[in-house]
């Protein structure tokens, strides 16, 4: 029995004020890209485990996957993230859409982590790619749309920062250092990767193999002025962003296909995990594809675990959230049937008020009328109709302010059609 | 490569137009599902192996499930239906929710099934339960829930048919024929539930092992009128849906846990399988809590294939759901800049537009004027605003009319905002 009761370590239940949280999260992802001209797809849940070996992106991923042999002998995976499948759809049509191609996906994800603050094994994510278009032009626009994304949940400069740092940067950096091999390159940045977790006296080790001093690569992260830096800040001051943005050189990105600008979004306070990653990676679709697609691209993704941690830790973002979710949570109308002969009639009303999307409960049964009430009150309507024996008037209710009133059936209809529900 | 350029069998790639199908179809049933008061509620993609086990429906499911023991040593599967989970859930926090409960949710499911028509391994399916509510008046407000979602894609009762029939009026008849023992019965009804399919025969040998004659069985089917029929479409009549809504007693659903109601949708040239099908479960969560929970239930699940392919099929059904796509594809405005040094100035009225919720497109980096218009007309918008020479006044130009005015910037914000972009 006691299995039955509970979800597995690490996946969730959603109970509908849960659900209407996660819906907050996804339906203000949503709305933020589609403003932004981007167009939603998806693939499937379960994918080739070939896939993922193919793409082989350096991270901890490969040994974090759900995967398996099913009934008809494949080895699959539970899709740990979406860029394999992303480029798997490109690589496929890719001459069948205009450039730049701007998508965007919401779906579910799965990774075997420890139990950890943050993580989860089955967590939901907002990836976003621009591909066909190289320009800084197209940077800025990725960082604008994951900036904006943050603001729609009421998040401000003070709250987050988008720390963004130049892979090009680095491997100019590192040449002049005399780090030219490729490999030796992608080692060298996975231990800046680690540079605000792990002690100097490590670090100190591990460059060495390089022939590097901390002391150096300090003076690079502190000094250096890419170009590109100042024309995105431009680029986003123009749009009244520019508080969100700092240069960071010390965002390298874990992954080992990232080519050009990367970022990272954290709390300024520094109390979370990334909220948000992304970066160029003009090569990928080239390597995969074995040279047949090659275009550039731009990608980031949001989790929601601990951007919803972080809306529950700031008053403003929260009293946002909460009045999502009451407002998800709540009927519009409760039609109270005084007079049971008069059901017919009430279940007309009540098709009509839903035919305009009004959200509309009532008693299924002949009930007191106290008891409508009551349930009415709990309902969260606005509104309570009354079908009795002003029949055919109805008695309108006003549940807030407590004030009654007398209505003809098309008073309520015009009301109804007027009535705006806000989205979630 | 080959594995790499296409999902697995019996999985879907979503690529923009599909995934606007997809979302089409589910937001047509949320929004129908909220307007009848029910609230959205999930849980987790994978579950214990043992929910299965333990629910054991009786049905082909078990040796459809996708299952294997995770990093863990914990036996999983994927989910194959939903009402486990919302037994699990409400099993958990009955006490929490006020009675009735009314919850729906949408997700994917997976069964590893042969290929087949209208049979996929991984779909969607809208799951709606109305829980602590044994009256008529719940069986008819599901019926009618059922019958608006598909009323809400254009079908109509010449295109579709509800057939329902009721578990209890089989247990009387069966009884009459001395057929009493529970799991004598429910062989029967495995029998009834084969009546379409199987041939006379066959079915005359597999009834006989319980005394009983196919003639009887089919007079019981062509005579009996149950009285909760008659009420049952009295009460769709007073919304205007009888039509919809026909007594068939060779509906009895596979599945063991049915205790009353049942009910199947189908496309009225029977060309294909049930769109949707449910019943009354009033044991289930009293059997899976081992008598704890107590509660009658009532609920339907309607999956995603079976009625895409029927929308397809009927041309005023595609022609809503095409309109959606298109609608969902397009965006709103485009930004020409005709200026390149007005970009800065171009970038705030974009940022502006989409703070209004409009879906906004522009070109990222310089590009001739000509061209601009050329990705405005094929981005689906209604109107280009063209930044230029006129600033800080902008030339419109309608790109169905072709025709141009110049505006100031408060009557185009005026006008963005007045815009009503529908819901897909």
């Amino acid at each position: 029995m006691e299995i039955l009761m509970q979800a597995l370590p690490g996946f969730r239940d959603f109970f509908p004020a849960d659900c209407a949280r996660r819906n907050y999260i996804t339906g203000t992802w949503r709305r933020v890209a589609q403003t932004f001209g981007f167009q939603e797809y998806d693939g499937p849940t379960l994918e080739a485990m070939e896939l993922y070996r193919k793409k082989n992106s350096g991270g901890e991923i490969l040994g974090q996957l759900f995967s398996f042999t099913d009934k008809g002998e494949r080895e699959v995976a539970l899709r740990p993230e979406m860029t394999p499948t992303l480029a798997r759809l490109l690589i496929a049509k890719v001459r069948d859409f205009r450039k730049p191609i701007k998508w965007f996906s919401i779906a579910p994800f799965f990774r075997y982590e420890k139990q950890q603050s943050g993580r989860l094994r089955e967590f939901l994510q907002l990836n976003c790619d621009l591909v066909g278009d190289a320009s800084l032009g197209a940077d800025a626009e990725m960082i604008a749309l994951l900036i904006e994304t943050m603001r729609a949940f009421g998040l401000t400069a003070e709250d987050i920062v988008v720390r963004v740092s130049d892979r090009r940067a680095w491997t100019d950096f590192l040449t002049s250092e005399g780090v030219i091999e490729v490999a030796a390159v992608r080692e060298v940045l996975a231990i800046i990767d680690k540079l605000e977790r792990e002690s100097r006296e490590s670090l100190e080790i591990k460059l060495a193999v390089f022939g590097l001093k901390l002391a150096t690569i300090e003076d690079f992260i502190a000094s250096a002025q890419p170009d590109f830096f100042t024309a995105l800040k431009t680029n986003l001051e123009a749009r009244g962003l520019g508080d969100f943005c700092e240069l960071d050189l010390r965002i390298v990105r874990g992954l080992a296909y990232y080519t050009g600008t990367v970022f990272e979004v954290f709390d300024r306070r520094k109390e979370r995990r990334a909220l948000a990653g992304g970066g160029r990676f003009d090569r990928l679709l080239f390597d995969l594809s074995d040279g047949k697609t090659d275009l550039s691209a731009i990608g980031f993704g949001i989790g929601d675990v601990v951007l919803g941690d972080l809306l529950e830790s700031i008053p403003t973002t929260k009293a946002l959230m909460d009045a999502s979710i009451a407002q998800q949570l709540a009927c519009d109308i409760f039609i109270v049937i005084a007079d049971e002969s008069r059901r017919p009639e009430a279940l007309g009303v009540i098709g009509l008020l839903r035919a305009q999307g009004r959200r509309v409960n009532y008693s299924l049964s002949a009930d007191k009328v106290a008891r409508q009430f009551k349930d009415a009150n709990a309902s969260g309507a606005m509104i309570a109709v009354v079908i009795g024996e002003e029949w055919p008037l109805v008695k309108i209710k006003d549940l807030k302010s407590r004030t009654e009133s007398t209505w003809d059936q098309a008073a309520l209809a015009d009301w109804s059609a007027n009535l705006q529900t806000p989205a979630p």
